[in-house]
């Protein structure tokens, strides 16, 4: 609507474009290529504290670098600060790479950003990941899903409320499916209490994962009693991944050696 | 153990590595950057009936392919047989990719490919993949999770046994919990049938998404009721991914026009 003699003379710039992009678990070459190409053209890059230094410096060098993971006060900026922050680049005309670690859609918010571009009538393209509980689980060599004994994963996060662990309990005590917890280390003992309560055996094969999807990647493999137990000793910096499950108790030990000693 | 005078003048040689690549799910683009360069770099080439041409194509011109997807007579080759396969092209001393669509521990049956090359003495690594609901729900704007409405979401399988849908409905007809069920269009009555025996609404939001994370991707919007009554007339060819929960209703109906416009 509205023909060319209707346009101001200096033109509104066209609103830019908001990519939601899954940076994957950590390392580059986990990046899909879609996210690569992206990130290679980006002019704006919008990130979280989890996206690695080696996945942002393959952002053109003079491209405009945003950590929203952390303030000058090391806070985070709040979710309605970042939605705003990505409307207001993208009617200033520019493109927007937004780098989520992951994908942007597992716990990564992006349903939120999303619902705000939308809303602002901003144009948005959602470009899925590497989830971090799948780059785990391939690089510790442990099966997801097996036949006969796992035919479903479930992904979730161990979030308290009010000093609870606010999860399911019952949904997730299952012995057929394999269940994937994104955690902070110091809940792992009410994660185990509450599985324990709900049915689930001490016996339940589990593994704790850290630094995940990435070279540095340590597993720590035992039961869901032993691997509780064992875990203040054992991680060193951060939030782990947790599986539990039977398919968990498939995993094939020596994997990483074997690929080391053919390497 | 054991020095140069010991080995045969015709050296035994070395065994091959096998990769247990996730191929994504179809888009070329969607292949990790270190699927990507081990596909450019194969020799041999072991395959799915999913895994798309484009994909295969990015193999090098002279790569020996083999589907193992069907026979001459169209039939699958054995779960046994592949495995086999894979221990015999290794131990002939060739490096294998074997490429599975999405990630190859969900629902890929990686894990057994996995303990047989383990239990032959082969290495294995294994690359994850963007499994078929995350490229899904990303293309069309469906959140997994969402504060407030979803912290947890399941993949699972809708295969049958017996005739009947073999789920545990009771586990997944809860409402904080997206599901996403990769499963044939024929099983879905059975599934909403289930979900509402187990204390799902009627009205729980709800999508089919049939080509997910091609170029080619429909999706079918609305609610557990709905889709399903619609599903007959909709579906056109093969399997679907079905996503069911809260955070479905959030989904953004016109994204993909709003991408268009921008384009």
């Amino acid at each position: 609507m509205g023909g060319a003699g209707f346009r101001p003379d200096a033109a509104v710039p066209r609103a830019g474009v908001v990519y939601l992009v899954g940076a994957g678990p950590g390392a580059a070459d986990l990046l899909t290529l879609r996210a690569y190409r992206l990130l290679r053209g980006a002019g704006v890059v919008v990130h979280d504290r989890l996206v690695s230094a080696e996945i942002l410096a393959l952002a053109p060098a003079d491209a405009l670098r945003i950590d929203v993971g952390k303030s000058p006060a090391r806070h985070c900026l709040p979710q309605a600060g970042i939605n705003a922050l990505l409307v207001r680049l993208a009617r200033e005309g520019r493109d927007v790479v937004r780098l989520k670690g992951g994908d942007p859609f597992v716990f990564g918010r992006g349903g939120e950003e999303l619902a705000a571009l939308s809303a602002a009538g901003i144009a948005c393209e959602v470009v899925p990941g590497v989830t971090a509980a799948l780059a785990c689980a391939a690089q510790a060599g442990i099966p997801l899903t097996y036949r006969g004994v796992a035919r479903a994963v479930t992904l979730v996060t161990g979030h308290t409320r009010g000093g609870e662990l606010d999860i399911d309990f019952d949904a997730f005590s299952r012995p057929g499916v394999t269940l994937a917890v994104y955690m902070g280390c110091a809940t792992l003992p009410r994660l185990r209490a509450g599985l324990l309560a709900h049915g689930l055996s001490r016996d339940t094969p589990a593994a704790l994962v850290e630094r995940g999807g990435t070279a540095r990647q340590r597993t720590l493999r035992g039961t869901l009693e032993t691997v509780v137990d064992a875990a203040p000793a054992w991680v060193t910096d951060g939030p782990v991944l947790a599986l539990v499950g039977a398919a968990v108790g498939l995993a094939t030990p020596d994997l990483a050696h074997a690929v080391a000693a053919a390497g």
